[in-house]
Order: C-alpha cells, then structure tokens, then sequence
C-alpha cells in the first residue's frame, strides 16, 4: 500500500479519553475510531490486524479438529429462558424487542444456541467429539465501556464449543483446547500463562484463563518461570493423541501460575527463589468445562453404543480477538510506538521513501515496493524524513526499509528491526533476501 | 475434508417452510440452519461459500482502490437523526435501548456512520476521491423474512461508499464501481445485469440494480443479449483510466437492459428480434450516487484547492453477500442438487472412495487426498456408492473424483464434472493434471 493512498489517519495529539497505552497507540496511529460508548470502527490497518489474528486463531483452531461455523449476532429469548439464563444473566445483556414484539437479544456468547444446533443436527455418539467454533461479534453492555477496544461493548471473539461422550473425553479435549491456545497465544507474539480460574455464569467445574503478560496487566500474576521459555508451536506434543494430552495436563499442574485472587501462598513458598516470577497480567482467553449442565437442561441428547441416550459432556472456549489487539500492543510497545509482532502485524514492512522526486531514489522505493505490495506500507508522502521516522515507529511494522538519495545510487538500503532498534546496511539483493522478500 | 469426519448434516427430507429451490438446498445440503425467523446459522460448508464469495469482493473492490474498514453492527440513533433518517425508516429498523436507556440501532446500512467518520479524519480535497467499503452483517426487520437467506433479517452485506470533489469525479467513481461490479458477479459464475433503478430511501438521481438471471428470479427483466456475452474480467478495461469509464458508461447506455417496473416498450421496440432477451431475475446489488445529501444534512466538509469548504459528493454501493449464496443456487442447480461455480464452491472436488476398506482403493484414495486436503471434500463414509453419488450431486462440488475397486487396480480414476455431467476416465496422473492439484 503507498501511504499516500491509504487511508491511515494518524492523530497527532493523544486524545483525553484514552487513559491506557494501547487505546492512545490505536487511536494515534488510525487504527480504530470510536463511534459510540464502547463501540468501534476498524480502519484499513486495525481491520489488517483484526484479521492476522482471526486467521492465526482459525488455524490453530482446525489444526486440533475443530470446525468452524458461524452464528448468528441476535439469538431469541426463549433459548435462553430454556437454559434458565435468560433472567440470571443481567444488565449487561443486551436486549431487544422486534417490531412483532419477540423478544430477541444481542448474543454475550452462545452456549444456548451451539447445544440447540448440536442438539437438531447430531444423533449418535459415533459423531463424538465434535467441536464447533465460530468468530462473531458480540456484546456486552458494560456499565462503563473503557480502555478502548479492551473493554469495549461490541467486541470480536472466537468461540469454540466441545461435545463428549464421558468427562474423560471432554477432559481430553480440554486439553487439546488448552494446547491449541497455547500455540495461538506463541504465534501472536505474546506470551500467555494459563491459569486455574472460576467458571462464573457459565457454570462448571474445570477453567483456565489465559494472561498475556504486560506491566499495565488488570492481575496481579504470579507464575513458575518455566512458562517463559516452552515454545509450544515446536514442543512435539500431538493433540490427537491421548498420551501427550495427559503430559501437558501434567505441566500445568506441576508448573505454578495464578492470577492474586487464587494465588496460594503455601505452594508459592515451595517454589525455589529463581523460579518465581511475579507480574500483571490482561485477560484474553478463557476455557471451561462444565459437563451437562446445558445439554440436561435444554434437553439433549444423542444414542449410546448401547442404544440409550445421554447427554453429552460439553466445554466453552473464548479468545477475545478485538481485545488482543489491544492486549497485544500493551504488552509490546515503547515510548515512539506500537511494536507488532510478525504474524500480527499490518503490513511486515515500512519502506521509507526519503527523498520523493529524487529519480534515482524513487526507482529504487518501486523496485523494492513492487516485490509484495501486499506486505509493504510504501511511504511515499512528500514529507520530512522526520516525520516518515516518527510515524514508521508510531505504527511499529517489524521491519523499516530505509532507502535515501545517497545509497540509492549504490542500491543499499538501510533496515531497522523496530523491535531491537538494530540497523544494518545492505545491498539491495540482501535487504529483500534478509526481509523473505525474494 | 473428510466427510466422516465433517460436520455437514444433510437433511433426507424436505422441509416444508423452504418454498424455493435455493432454501430448500441449503437446508438439505447442511449449509445453514435457521436459528430464529429470518435469522440463520451458517454450517461450516456454508460459511465456505460465503467466505468465498466474500473474498471475490473483496479482491475486487481493492483492484479499484477501495480500502477495506470494519464499521460496527451497532450504530447510535444520534446519528440518523442528524441526517434526518431516523423517524423516515419505518420498522423494518430494529431500535435498541441500551442499559443507560441511550438509543441505538442495528445497522440497516452506514451512509450515515461512514459520513461521520469520514468527516473527523479526512480534510482536504487533496485526499479525494476516497472509497471505503466494509463487509458485516446488518439487520433490517422483514415483515415476513422468507426464502431462507434470500429474503433474511440479519444478513451479510458489502457496502462501499464513495467521495468525490465534483459530481464529474463521483460519476466516475460511480462506473468505476461498476465496472468492479461486473467483474465480480462474473467471477462469482453467475451472469448479472445492471439496470435503471429508482434510488429509493437512500436519495440521489442515479442508480442502477445488478440482477441476477435465474429463472426463479422476483422481477421480470428485459436485455439486450450483448450482456450474455461480455466478458468482463478479460476485457481490457482500466478502472484508473476515465476514457475507459466513459466507454463503460457509452456501453451501459446503449445496451438496454430494464425490469418490468421500468420496461419502455418505445426502446425496446427499436432493438432487432434477434437482440431481446426477456427472463427473471433476482437482485443481488444495487449503486447509487446521491451527491451531497448526507454531507450537506450532517455538516461534512472538507477544504478545497481554493481554500474554501465543501461538501463532497457521495456515492453508495451494496452487495448482498448472504442473499447471492441463494441467488447463485437459483441461478445454477438441477433437480439432482446445487451446482456450484468454481471459484464459490465449498470444495472443489469431492472425492468418493467406492470401496472403503479396500486395501488398493484407500490407498489410492489417500494418495489424491493428500494433494490438497482444504481443496477436497473426501467421502471416506462406510455408505453405498448410490448414497455418495447422490450427496456429491446434492452438495454440487464442481468435479467429483471417482475412485473404485477396479479402476484403483490400474491407476485410473473416473472424473465427472457437476455442470455438464461429462465423465472421463482418466490416469490419476492426468485427472490430477486436469484437476489443477498438482
């Protein structure tokens, strides 16, 4: 995309309602605006990032078999009422009469609705485990929205439901959930510790959230250092089979992590003095099992080996997809800007264009430009090199191709990792071969 | 995919509230299900086909220029106050109260919020012509939502919105979208038409509907055949070039096309026998230029090169994307199933194991499946041939890949493409070939 072109409006000055890092970074740097309390609109480079995460999440979700479905935002009432929700669920419930006066409702999740799909569509246990996700919109009308698109009242979330023939196998595939949010989280760029956590209104009796680890965290958190360093995504661990399940349940509950709300002063002190780490932590995941509870009282049911009919075992599953964007610039940014991780990033790099007008400069910013339109955001504004500097830092791209008048006649190129800040001069055929360019 | 693994619930049986065709398939097909009246559940083969078509646009509408945003579901009845829209609507507008009793509305379209928008960043004509398209779901409360998604309350659209200095500037992007229209209904595989149309509630003095030809179609149309037999994504035409914009237009006002509400009998009377078409169709997109309706009413101006402010002249533009998942099934099925256009179709091959659990047909089998596992649909299922002949159908894939006992002896595999019921029998080297999985 050539900046020039692209409808990126950046913000000069931090806007007063934005009291947190990342809501003052994404409204800087054009990738969100508020249009009511709570709710916004992605422009060109936060939608960019909304997606990169979305699909990210989608992989990793039908890498471990999970298929994915898409639910309506308003679900009827009644669902509800059957389940018993409808009346306990409170204020933040969005609700909604139509014009023949039925009452319908914005869906906060949808627990009631994947059990009556479930429940209409899959009659046997030979179709056991099934698991279904989708990623929607939401709402929650939170009494004071804030902290922009962290919490926010229409949000974007992905989630994921599992139907078991026994607690065993739901519990396998608690598992197999945890690991593939563990590979998600590794992926974005983040890091995130699951931890033992309250079921709440969705009831049941096994639950993890997952922290992103940021000093500006909501939690306290207070965790086992063996979870910085496990790389998920190589760690052979195979979601479909058993064995390797039951050694990831093992790693968690032999590796000490809790928000302070559950932290444990008497297994804490065991821990040897280099292992303890101490944090904050935002919320951006949480996982449930809570066995029959919907399926008994919606009334579903599927045929046994033996003919009989039973309810099957379910989880939940949720990843805050608009919030980790938030989240993510929280845990990764400096005082200049945002610094995006690889996969979440809108564009990998910026290439800066110093000198437009130069003819040599500007053959070289096309050359370099016209290898991956797609994954380069060409500045090639008329502007001082300082503002190119500060607005390529300010929306944090892996990676700035540097290219001025002087080593343009030489085809070198300068690049700048925004992350390390390290800067090397290249030729031209190694910046794009360093940059996977090529 | 496999199919034994897939959750895709075909209905043997009909259900009695899908009146047309497309509903009908959809329904037996596993693509959606109905979650409330007008509201549906979209069933992962489903969302395949909406993601596709959802991509074409998108691709499209960025080969233009249009820059891709996100705007909410939820929009503040502020706004469509403001332009005066709020009371006009009527009841198909679904009106929401949130907790603070703050009126809010589920989006019916965003002239209005897209004008807000753009009026807080853009600011100088410099920035002009400016396009901005988003693809989410709107509500509108249907009397009567019938014909499954082709007449739903909640649906999935794309909306574009143009912004132009001059009413010569905003013509052009008017035919500029035009032409991106014809472009993507070509691409999606089903022929579509634009014609004159009243502009309606939006306002404006220029527009025309895209139909869709099908033989179920709700309006009768009347065209000249050139339409049959253009070409539109081969023909060399350059949305940047405004000569090429003022051929299209020249074209479009010299090839009659017309619903019976705007039926001319005089024109039509002039065009040769051999020219007239008449035929059904259904309408699947709609443009509008509307000048400075919106701008004026809600105050949105931008400096121009003299120094003085203006109000730009918009343009809106609608693709119903849910609606044409319905619209392409009139358009291209038979009495055996759906018959899906190539670059919509869930999967493009379905391969069907005739024999599962023999030993040289499984293996073949596998061979061809693990060519491109996200392109195929494999039925592994234990069924009778006649029951995976007739899901293949049923379900439409465009090729069916046919592997049985004998054939698998010798390599050979049977190909039967969907549209044209041809069948080849092919080595697996040259089916795969002509598969284009190699």
């Amino acid at each position: 995309m050539r900046l020039s072109q692209a409808y990126q409006p950046t913000l000069k000055e931090v806007p007063a309602e934005a009291q947190i890092a990342s809501h003052r970074l994404m409204l800087r740097a054009g990738l969100i605006r508020q249009t009511s309390a709570g709710i916004y609109a992605w422009l060109p480079a936060g939608l960019r990032v909304l997606r990169n995460i979305a699909q990210i999440v989608r992989e990793e979700q039908n890498a471990i078999g999970a298929e994915e479905i898409l639910m309506p935002t308003l679900q009827s009432a009644e669902l509800w009422k059957r389940s018993g929700r409808y009346d306990a669920y409170g204020p933040e419930m969005l609700r909604i009469q139509d014009r023949h006066k039925r009452e319908l409702l914005y869906g906060p999740t949808n627990e009631e609705m994947v059990t009556d799909i479930f429940g209409t569509t899959v009659k046997s246990y030979r179709e056991l485990p099934k698991m279904l996700y989708h990623i929607q919109w939401k709402f929650r009308d939170e009494i004071r929205p804030r902290f922009g698109v962290m919490r926010g009242r229409e949000f974007y979330m992905k989630d994921a439901y599992s139907f078991d023939a026994s607690y065993e196998d739901a519990e396998k595939s608690y598992y197999r959930m945890m690991l593939s949010y563990l590979r998600i989280f590794r992926r974005l760029g983040v890091q995130a510790v699951p931890m033992a956590a309250d079921t709440g209104p969705i009831g049941g009796n096994l639950s993890h959230e997952f922290l992103v680890l940021a000093p500006t965290g909501e939690s306290g958190v207070f965790y086992n250092n063996d979870w910085d360093s496990i790389d998920w995504n190589s760690l052979p661990l195979d979601p479909k089979k058993d064995e390797d399940l039951d050694k990831l349940k093992d790693l968690v509950a032999n590796s000490y992590a809790a928000t302070d709300e559950k932290h444990d002063e008497a297994s804490w002190a065991k821990l040897p003095d280099e292992k303890r780490r101490e944090g904050r932590g935002i919320e951006v995941g949480h996982i449930f099992y809570f066995g029959t509870k919907y399926t008994e009282s919606m009334g579903v049911e599927v045929s046994g080996a033996d003919g009989a009919a039973f309810h099957p075992h379910m989880g939940s599953y949720g990843i805050g997809v608009s919030r980790l964007v938030g989240a993510i610039i929280e845990a990764s940014h400096d005082d200049a800007g945002i610094i995006w991780p690889e996969e979440v990033a809108p564009y990998k790099v910026a290439l800066l264009n110093l000198r437009p007008g130069d003819e040599v400069c500007d053959q070289l910013c096309e050359e370099f430009y016209a290898l991956k339109p797609d994954a380069i955001l060409y500045d090639d504004r008329s502007e001082r090199a300082g503002v190119k500097f500060n607005d390529a830092d300010l929306m944090g791209h892996p990676w700035q191709a540097i290219i001025g008048p002087r080593g343009a006649k030489t085809r070198t190129i300068e690049l700048k990792n925004r992350a390390s800040g390290e800067r090397l001069e290249l030729t031209f055929d190694d910046a794009i071969a360093k940059l996977g360019l090529k």
